[in-house]
């Protein structure tokens, strides 16, 4: 699923921006120069959403190590009552009482106080015994995982996160650009090109709606495609308008 | 935070792309195509990131929703076992035990069925009284926000996230382009620029690792204004260099 979305990023951003771009400058009339702005704006995008999606990706989870390590620290720091109290914060507003998040809260510190302790003693609860040397248990990963909603990510999720983004990108943004390499007047490839895109777009936007799941049936695929194939449309109108307009 | 995350990915986005394309475009020697070219690229990538992010959000609000309904007459078609395995199997991880998962379940239940069914009886717990009113509490709550991992996000939210990411990939495009509106020679223009765009770059990093908080001191500040600055001057430098290469 995390695969399938970051293709959906990269190729979303990768059919609009590029087709845009090079539907502004086939509005000064070289395929030539629509070739060149083009590739320019493909690598740099690429670069962009690969590298810079895996720095930002790469943050968030420095940022969890650290929540992680000061979470720990402050569990094991902390009474009974402060945990109990932070473990309601987390359970009451989904409507659980305060008698069963003091439960809760005590299993998770037998299971924490186990694992971060002594590794040998007896734990009250057999059956975390054999969770006891796993470290995704606990109040910690609890506070971490439903009261902040974070979870860590593998390194190398974040290499085939980039890559994946990255690519789509390319791919998406390469489609626009075909007809320019065959056709020397760029108006005459724009057309070909807002053909072939447009089909792209419709297409890739019925695809999008069925792996988000959203559940409307064929009604969601046409508007799916539909919307898709407005905003690329949408920008690339603009961007030729606006080039039209000052080179004019 | 999520308005501060989005203004991030804009003007992550927005101090790359357009910075590179301009570079690649100066090249060519004109800064007359280069401003043409950019700010072609500016109003595209404004309404792609904007308007599309608009709509995957909007995708993903009603893929919650659908999931909702779906979850929601699940729970009610199904008996105690049943729920109870569900939630131990979202607990269970975390280091709950079966038992305490049940007390859950049951707290759970009890909330649900009273919300779901009559309006008018006392239910078994008295502080859930107060939420029994809310949607917001019971089974199905609980497996979509803890088990899925997945909450509403109201729609005021989504149009000022469009907004956001929209305005902050302008702002952060424009200000390589400024140069070129003064400086006839693209490749004059381009030096002020890079060192604008560049200074830019180093600030924006540094900014970025403190709202993320990584945590490291002054090293993380270092780290953060370096990487975004090495990412922008590596699309840059492939942008020109692909141009030239092709172009010379
Ligand atoms: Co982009
Ligand atoms: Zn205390
Ligand atoms: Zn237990
Ligand atoms: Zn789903
Ligand atoms: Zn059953
Ligand atoms: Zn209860
Ligand atoms: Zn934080």
């Amino acid at each position: 699923p995390d695969v399938v979305r970051d293709v959906v990023i990269g190729l979303s951003d990768g059919l609009t921006v590029p087709f845009a771009l090079t539907a502004g400058l086939s509005s000064l009339g070289e395929s030539k120069l629509v070739v060149l702005g083009g590739i320019a704006e493909l690598i740099a995008g690429a670069i962009s959403m690969g590298i810079g999606g895996f720095l930002a990706s790469q943050a968030e989870r420095d940022h969890y190590r650290y929540l992680k390590k000061h979470t720990a620290s402050r569990v094991l720091r902390s009474c009974q009552g402060e945990m109990e109290r932070e473990v309601f914060g987390v359970l009451g507003p989904i409507g659980i009482d305060e008698t069963t998040a003091q439960a809760v809260t005590k299993c998770l510190r037998d299971v924490e106080v186990d694992t971060g302790m002594d590794g040998g003693s007896s734990s009250s609860d057999t059956e975390s015994a054999s969770l006891r040397w796993s470290k995704d248990v606990g109040l910690t990963p609890f506070l971490l995982k439903f009261g902040e909603g974070m979870e860590e990510v593998p390194t190398k999720r974040l290499y085939i996160s980039a890559l994946t983004i990255g690519l789509g990108y390319l791919i998406g943004g390469i489609i626009p650009l075909i007809p320019y390499f065959f056709i020397k007047r760029a108006k005459v490839a724009l057309l070909y090109s807002c053909i072939l895109t447009g089909l792209v777009l419709l297409i890739f936007g019925a695809v999008k709606a069925r792996i988000t799941g959203a559940g409307a049936g064929a009604g969601g695929y046409v508007w799916g495609a539909i919307s898709t194939l407005l905003v690329g449309g949408a920008a690339a109108g603009a961007a030729y308008g606006i080039v039209a307009a000052l080179e004019g």
